[in-house]
């Protein structure tokens, strides 16, 4: 195991608030960022450096590859041809097999499934008439997404009845998609877990997640789950990680259901579902990646407290003047200018003490 | 009160790592930093710009001025010169007169006495008969220090007996001087407190400070105190902020002795003895600055953990591995690259569970 000396850079292909913070917790490691974001970039007010330019733009990506030493991401749908030219010249991690497995649903589902993990029913999708064997077969209502570049409910459409499946299948506009049957299940939550370059791993305490339109909104720890089902959560994250000799922090979303823990999704970086951990532990998602791509040793991860993280989405954050103000509650805002519908502008943690 | 718009820039003199710690803590807060530091910045890292110029440069301090929207700054010896311009374009805070007086030792000393409070006993010293009346006067041992930029046990000098006395005043060039008489003292403790714009002052539990070759060692929370000392600490810290109209955290260095707490020195500025706040407190010193620089409220800054804060100086960082490792325990570096014996390389925290 190489460790990245002192003074090193990282290169970072994305800008956003994940990048923003992946950046800062370098920056405690005694490491430089070096961002790489087409559009724009909350992260580069505390990079090192920041190179804005497309994906496409091959001088500009070999000219971030030359002036960093590792390369890692804070989003899964950078496109494959810039993956190539990178991995060319600098290590990239996590890996290019877990980035391929996740950017494609039905890859995801595969891999999953192979692992011998549970996942909710599915079906390949690639005209109507998929979709209409595929509603019989798995029964509505149904959940139809494209199978690459969905995120935070973008890409998806919901199938209610029969009657929903030609909408449902001009909304993805013709691109190859996944229909996924309905589960019932109790709650979602989520383990973030890391794996260091020696191949050990460490998991963080599963957060208990809540949605709202497809977007995360809040994360609670303790998640509510029996010692068992705690138990299985983690293991099944090693499982991923070690399958896929991963190198970095993945979180990995869990269904909870009577029949057992189903895998709903995994994403190979770090998690909106893992910011509780910049208020409940030693080390945070965040350092815990940055250690694992580093070649560090990975850090303590033990929770120490409850949180309740709270995503500040759009103009929740006109609440920040009370937020600000409120006891044991910890405001991180991303610097994103006007707030939109929808848009994640910051999140809170509150510190739960007993 | 005049808060700071979500994405405005604050200026910080000087690129240290406590600049570096500062900006990190803006980032959270939705703000910029822009660095102005005429040597290395370590703190340009993580800001969003940095300027590096002399502070005789008049067109760069300009620039940075036109650049920001209010100016704070992370050591206190920025030329006068400096100063005059800056606060002629933009605001300084915390202000001028905390400034002034916590540049010159013995404007210190005098406004601290004004105030009612006690320091060890003191003479001004300008020429070596000044220094041998001040130490028939005061006793000897007794340590003679620069009245103006002295920092980390430099421009000090020893007097165990009268026959050290021409070589002391020969070691302070010729500056003005401060002779500093010994008191016998149990422990120094430091205390952190802020001031918001509207005049709200929060401190920070006393922590108790050890000192090697004149450098910060460590910082343990809770400080050994009496309830009555407790107060007394937080009191004389308000008294101080508040006679200043003071805005920003102030780190206040106190003598434990048997008549009481006397004032060692006052920093305008965040403080080495306050980095504990990064693991035992909600809001850190950091971003309790940034807040009343930028006209928030202050933050929650209750203490829920015992902390002990060691520096890591020199040769210190090459334990590193092991603190890596270590649980409870969290890693600052200040990304300064080659240790030098007496150089501040980073901290650690280390939080005691009970």
């Amino acid at each position: 195991m190489t460790e990245l000396p002192q003074g090193a850079t990282i290169g970072i292909l994305g800008g956003g608030q994940l990048g923003r913070m992946l950046s800062v917790a370098a920056s405690r490691l005694g490491y430089r960022c070096h961002i790489y974001e087409p559009g724009a970039a909350p992260a580069g007010d505390v990079a090192h450096r920041v190179t804005t330019a497309p994906y496409e733009d091959e001088t500009a990506l070999r000219g971030f590859a030359a002036s960093v030493d590792v390369i890692t991401y804070e989003f899964e749908n950078v496109p494959t041809s810039a993956l190539d030219l990178l991995e060319s010249l600098r290590p990239i991690r996590p890996n290019r097999r877990a980035l391929a497995v996740s950017q494609d649903r039905i890859a995801e589902k595969s891999f999953l499934n192979d692992l011998g993990l549970q996942t909710a029913p599915w079906a390949q999708v690639d005209c109507e008439a998929d979709l209409r064997a595929a509603a019989d077969r798995l029964g509505l209502p149904a959940i139809l997404k494209t199978t690459r570049l969905g995120y935070d409910g973008k890409g998806q459409a919901r199938l209610n009845a029969e009657a929903d499946i030609p909408a449902a299948w001009a909304a993805m506009n013709g691109a190859a998609s996944v229909l996924e049957g309905f589960v019932p299940f109790e709650r979602e939550v989520s383990v973030i877990a890391a794996r260091g370059m020696d191949g050990s791993v460490a998991c963080y305490d599963p957060g208990e997640n809540v949605h709202r339109d497809g977007i995360l909104r809040t994360t609670t720890v303790p998640a509510r789950l029996t010692p068992a089902q705690r138990a299985d959560a983690v293991l099944i994250a090693a499982r991923i990680l070690n399958a896929l000799d991963y190198v970095g922090v993945m979180g990995v979303e869990l269904f909870v259901t009577p029949r057992g823990l189903l895998v709903n999704e995994i994403a190979p970086r770090v998690h909106n579902s893992g910011h509780w951990t910049q208020a409940g532990c030693t080390v945070d998602q965040f350092e815990q990646h940055i250690r694992a791509v580093a070649g560090l040793p990975l850090g303590d991860g033990n929770r120490y407290a409850d949180v309740v993280m709270e995503n500040l989405i759009g103009d929740d954050v006109l609440r920040l003047p009370e937020l600000l103000k409120a006891r044991d509650t910890a405001v991180h805002l991303y610097g994103k200018g006007t707030p939109r519908p929808g848009r994640k502008m910051g999140h809170v943690n509150r510190v739960i003490r007993g």
